[in-house]
């Protein structure tokens, strides 16, 4: 496969910077604007293959950081790739293990070589480099690879923010230096958090290195929407037009919508699947507790305009029941509506692009709660 | 619905006491020597009825404790009903409520009238007595409910269980006068703990009021195996041959195998769906461990000889990975294991019977952990 060509975008939207586009990968294509439902120990949390399928999941995405941990990316090398171990036959991201590096350890050193941290597991002692984060990414076997970058974390001062930019543009060329598998798609990270000029400059630098496809990150963070908002219509119309861009661990589906409109294709979040697990469901009016009282005796569906197996089977008083009697099909049931809520959203805003009408969808705002980030 | 004729006996083993049998009921027809998962709280731990009717079960049970306290079995009559609150439209049985009022309750007392208890839920107080079973039950709307009795507990002596014997009697009368939902089938059940000459007279006693089928109550709670097997051999024979024998809370597949060649035809037990959450799963060649560390790169399917979704999709390993990770997907996965298991040993049952050699799969004995009970 020629990764020179795996991205192509086959409609823009007349009113707004929104793309239609197909991404090729070694286990299929991809439509964008894609969500990538996030499956961090080598499953999406409560979901078999089968119910990612019937859900029209196109790609989901893994966790360097964890498999590294456990159960070992040699072991799943052995066995074949992520793919085979999981059970799962259509495209994979993962990530480079940086963000939960760095999120999850209180005790961590970094300097240039990379960056020694402790696993949440068992307390051992590991040292994470670019290099290292590739051969666990290349072991592993996902369609689309990330660089090993510091998400710089928020707030940052300016020159936090600018020496630890220089730091992952360094990584950048090591992990394109040390990337060596065919056919597998490396991404490229742009930080700079919310300095402008820095975003700018790490553009230049990611861009000038040449990836098949960059991801806009260090946002989602902690950080104010509007300035989430900000730096996204920022920094995207800067990336290349020909590739694809991503933005990690966004979002809402407002946030979706609304990034999509910025020249947005690529999109991951723990929201939908996290929100499910604490009774948080999405639904086509506005956001739902399945522990409110008031569905007690309530034999709706939870979202009569919803096919999922969920919405057709069961009544709202019967999801309640099983969330407060702390059933585990009430997780299933429930990520299921969720999922099949964020699936049917990006089919909604790749049909509006087609039709030119994403602005449209951009005025009818739900009102839903504030992003989860990177791993479930 | 002609309740009088609901059971036939369509072939009896040559060389044991076993009977293929045929149960009609509201919801269709069952075949036996029939297994039935429990769903104590309206949920067959983690599976759905979709996952339910892909490993061929063909009744579920309830416990009437549970959802009396919780959702209420007000609610669910609201709403249409047991099958139609949970979403299965074949058979439930319902248990009266009697075990789990005794087992769960450290502050109850019970009189001539029925029992007090407080609520495992809020500690709220109670009074359950045969007639509020029996309106819970119809309430509920199982295709077959049970009379409330007293389970006698392991150890007891003579003088206690005779009289809780004679008090089960007393309100298994009562049931029947109270019961008067058209279509709906009402069980018996035998007392007498591990004594022959009570048992035989609850038989008396019990028969004698007349029942739609008869469960032996009050075995597998502590006793010794050979005890129970002891029981229910002498039990069995002393009840009507035309009608369906329910042994409750039994069993391990050599259990079943055994009580079924004394002529029983119904069983429950939470094992396989209990068991398969702490990672215990059955297999043609024996238990297995699912956490053991011998699994950690085993490609293997867990069961060559199954041909379930588990192990039609996902190696040991993965399944290992799944468990030692806190997946919730590993809890179905293996939940949907072990039923197919006991759905595919009822159907090896009931073929052997068929062909006059159920002796010969007695001959093929399992080791299989100590049988759990009640409620799951």
């Amino acid at each position: 496969m020629d990764n020179l060509n795996s991205f192509e975008v086959l409609h823009k939207d007349k009113h707004t910077s929104a793309r239609l586009g197909k991404l090729k990968t070694y286990h299929g294509d991809i439509t964008t604007p894609v969500f990538m439902p996030v499956g961090t120990q080598a499953s999406v949390k409560t979901l078999s293959p089968q119910d990612l399928k019937d859900n029209d999941v196109e790609i989901i995405l893994g966790n360097t950081y964890h498999l590294y941990l456990r159960p070992g990316h040699g072991i799943i090398k052995e066995l074949g790739g992520l793919h085979r171990f999981i059970g799962w036959d259509r495209p994979i991201l993962t990530d480079s293990g940086g963000f939960q590096v760095f999120s999850h350890s209180d005790l961590r050193k970094i300097n240039e070589d990379g960056v020694e941290f402790r696993s949440y597991i068992d307390g051992s002692k590991h040292f994470m480099t670019p290099e290292l984060s590739i051969e666990i990414q290349e072991s592993l076997g996902a369609d689309i690879i990330m660089i090993f970058d510091e998400p710089v974390p928020y707030p940052s001062t300016y020159e936090y923010t600018l020496k630890s930019t220089e730091l992952t543009t360094k990584w950048a060329g090591r992990c394109k230096e040390r990337h060596n598998k065919e056919g597998q798609l490396l991404f490229g990270i742009v930080q700079g958090g919310i300095y402008e000029d820095l975003r700018q400059n790490s553009v230049k630098n990611i861009v000038g290195i040449g990836f098949d496809g960059y991801a806009i990150g260090g946002l989602s963070v902690g950080e104010e929407k509007e300035q989430m908002y900000q730096m996204t219509g920022y920094t995207a119309p800067l990336l290349p037009s020909d590739k694809p861009r991503y933005l990690m661990g966004v979002g809402t589906p407002d946030d979706i919508i609304k990034c999509v409109s910025m020249g947005v294709d690529m999109f991951d979040c723990v929201m939908p699947t996290r929100n499910a697990r604490n009774g948080c469901l999405f639904t086509s009016n506005g956001k739902v507790n399945i522990r409110n009282a008031r569905f007690a005796k309530d034999e709706n569906p939870l979202d009569p305009n919803c096919n999922c197996y969920t919405c057709k089977n069961f009544s709202l008083a019967y999801l309640r029941h099983l969330f407060v009697s702390d059933e585990i099909l009430s997780l299933r049931l429930n990520t299921i509506h969720n999922i099949h809520y964020y699936m049917s959203l990006m089919r909604e805003i790749r049909s509006a692009i087609t039709e030119d009408r994403l602005s449209e969808l951009m005025n009818k705002p739900l009102t839903l709660p504030s992003p989860l980030r990177g791993e479930d």
